[in-house]
């Protein structure tokens, strides 16, 4: 599915409850979502679905916070990278730093 | 841009990189994104350009760390989200709470 696509779908599925807790709400959400992906990737044993569920949800409320903000994930992406490192414009990258 | 492909992408741009930098190196620097995007958030005037380069950053570093640890971001997004919402399976989500 094309990152425009999925942000869509999250759009259709949350865009009323998104607007209406407003942007430093889901922000905030988004935050807490970062940090359980975090605590499960400290898991042991690792667990593999699991931790899909948390890359899923952090992707998820990143795209209903762009919804609200109206900026297009893919779009922005792209126009940031795309298939060259926006600093040292090389691909695969070669920054020295 | 398929989610996957975008992910594929940043493999081939960074993941000599990104495997040197190990796991926990990469979701620190996902995390300090994260804390970027809620900077930008809240700058006034608002810069539309400047927000969606942060948004950019973030998903790129998402999908860095998924490379890392072999999980793949749109199965992952679509086996959790796909076209209802996860806990009330409506669409669009009527989650009470």
């Amino acid at each position: 599915m094309e990152i425009h696509e999925f942000q869509k779908m999250m759009r259709h599925l949350y865009f009323q409850r998104d607007s209406d807790r407003g942007v430093e709400g889901t922000y905030n959400w988004l935050v807490d979502e970062v940090e359980e992906l975090g605590e499960e990737l400290r898991m042991t044993p690792f667990d593999k679905e699991a931790l899909g569920k948390e890359f899923a949800d952090v992707i998820a409320w990143l795209s209903s916070l762009a919804n609200i903000m109206e900026i297009d994930l893919e779009k922005a992406a792209l126009d940031k990278y795309n298939h060259k490192c926006p600093k040292c414009k090389k691909s695969p990258c070669q920054c020295t730093f």
